[in-house]
């Protein structure tokens, strides 16, 4: 850990921050560990971008991490954490990957997910040396056709790579809120996945996510971040996971004419789920850098209150900021640095 | 203008990545100080958080600025831009700014807006000794009831702080498509500020946006920022302003069932206002890193191609980025920091 930072209560925090209860966290932390223990988690970093935050779940076992942009990766390994890394997108950015991964020094064992001819050329030139092929399994975003993924890895280890299986993300099926319909989907879905690892071989079966950490029993390994913090959108699943990560705010301007202003802004929050959550009373509307609050009595309401509001989808929120705070109490207890955003 | 970086083309860039079309952005500023020329417009750094951006107006006379944070605040004045800054915007942590007012060295004049005791006693406390008086004048935000901003503003004399004026902001008033029923509507809402501006003394008279620039002829000043790159929902008025600022990103995987993915995701994008706009076709749906692309031929598009998304809101786009990046055809011109983000 690193030294406590000042300030030291959460009363001295310049706003919008974020802040972290850390017992909510850990108790989040043992939730999938239940489930997941070790490498049959890879932890999505691009949920909460933090090395400090990496380190604190390779030092419960989770040592391998997965990736979405090629800066979340060099940040890993350059801060020691890259004994297996998956970059699990697609980029023809890798370049830099293959330096990384050539430097002895590092130690860092970095895996690539190419889904067509194109992206394998980029590995190929770019010196990342392994590879998951990524199959498309319902969601309509990355992956090739499962039919295809035997042909590219063949074509992958006739120039050396080392293929190490296949992943497949089903985030079309996150959200799905009946459990047995949640698991009979992902049976489908998967079913394309093990056709294609049929047919590619390796040893890995990656994909999953927080929302079906525990009903994706076909992966050898989940791929998930949000579990950590969660928010507002995981929170309405069937999920042994608590919201952890707040904005907290300052009350700034209190109208007589009921409403109030608080500095947690749409720019300290992320949006495309919608708005965040107050459970002092109703949101009216977020603008750039404020957010107008109902509460049930404004006369209870001073300038300079503290507001804490949950958000609806962590990823882009976090991505927005410099700190995670770590909270026990009013007790800041930990700064961790978000220290891998940007591509 | 600073050297040109590499790289020195945008097939170089890496992706995603802000760019402006020069040619563009300069015909913004044209149109722009064709209606406010000089101090008759005190340009929002909140839209665009640059200092180089900011440099650029004050070289075309725009040399008092308006902000929303105290970082931008800060920024402004160590970048020696800091003749007439203006926080249009509540905060309690203003003693940082005081600091930087009370050094000669800096020539800093720094104003900042307050609506309540509060607020007033914060830019006593913290050394700030300019205020502007913040009315509400029909937004649900900040701004005190227009009958206490003489008591305010009296208030403020008594212990010798500088009271500049008045400032109401009729955001609510911004995207009123019809011209004739917004120019009413804004006179109402001025008359309110008038009455308060009356009240209070001073020679200052703030408010306006973009959406109102010349329609807000009521007001000494205008507060706009966005008319410099615009977005596709300013596009939709009546505006003379074009659209200059658009997201860069690479196709990274194309699917032979008719969608292809840009790394144009929405952590690269405000989302508040809805989904950027993808001249070449549909835009299907956004996640973290990827844009779901539908163009209306797969068969034209391959791996490594470009494309350019236009957001439909600004200022949250460029806080989430690092760079500016100014272009005239496919060449780089310059590269501005975007360094006032955060608060």
């Amino acid at each position: 850990m690193m030294a406590v930072p000042d300030p030291t209560t959460i009363d001295d925090l310049p706003t919008p921050a974020l802040v972290i209860e850390q017992s909510v966290f850990e108790a989040n932390l043992e939730a999938m560990d239940a489930v997941r223990p070790g490498t049959k988690l890879r932890p999505h970093v691009k949920a909460f971008k933090s090395t400090a935050m990496a380190a604190r779940l390779a030092a419960d076992g989770h040592t391998a991490f997965c990736c979405a942009t090629p800066r979340e990766v060099e940040g890993l390994v350059l801060a020691g954490l890259g004994r297996d890394v998956l970059l699990a997108n697609e980029s023809l950015d890798v370049a830099r990957l293959g330096t990384l991964a050539g430097d002895g020094d590092l130690e860092a064992n970095i895996t690539i997910a190419i889904d067509s001819d194109a992206t394998l050329d980029a590995a190929i030139t770019g010196g990342v040396r392994s590879v998951l092929i990524d199959v498309e399994v319902g969601l309509p975003r990355c992956g090739c056709d499962p039919a295809d993924a035997g042909r590219l890895a063949d074509r992958a280890r006739a120039v050396g790579l080392d293929v190490r299986g296949v992943m497949g993300y089903e985030g079309h099926l996150m959200m799905v809120e009946d459990r047995v319909e949640r698991i009979e989907r992902v049976e489908s879905s998967m079913a394309l996945l093990l056709a294609a690892a049929a047919d590619v071989g390796g040893d890995i079966v990656s994909g999953g996510g927080t929302g079906t950490f525990d009903t994706n029993t076909w992966c050898t390994e989940i791929q998930a971040g949000s579990y950590t913090l969660l928010d507002t959108d995981y929170a309405k699943l069937d999920l042994p996971f608590e919201i952890a990560l707040n904005v907290l705010g300052t009350v700034v301007s209190v109208s007589s004419k009921g409403w109030m202003i608080a500095d947690t802004g749409l720019k300290s929050m992320g949006m495309d789920h919608g708005n965040p959550t107050w459970e002092g009373g109703d949101l009216f509307f977020l603008s750039d850098e404020h957010a107008t609050l109902l509460p049930p009595e404004i006369s209870d309401w001073s300038v300079g209150d503290r507001v804490r509001l949950q958000p609806a989808h962590i990823d882009p929120t976090i991505a927005k900021h410099e700190h995670l705070w770590l909270i026990d109490g009013d007790n800041i207890v930990d700064r961790w640095a978000i220290d891998l955003r940007y591509w």
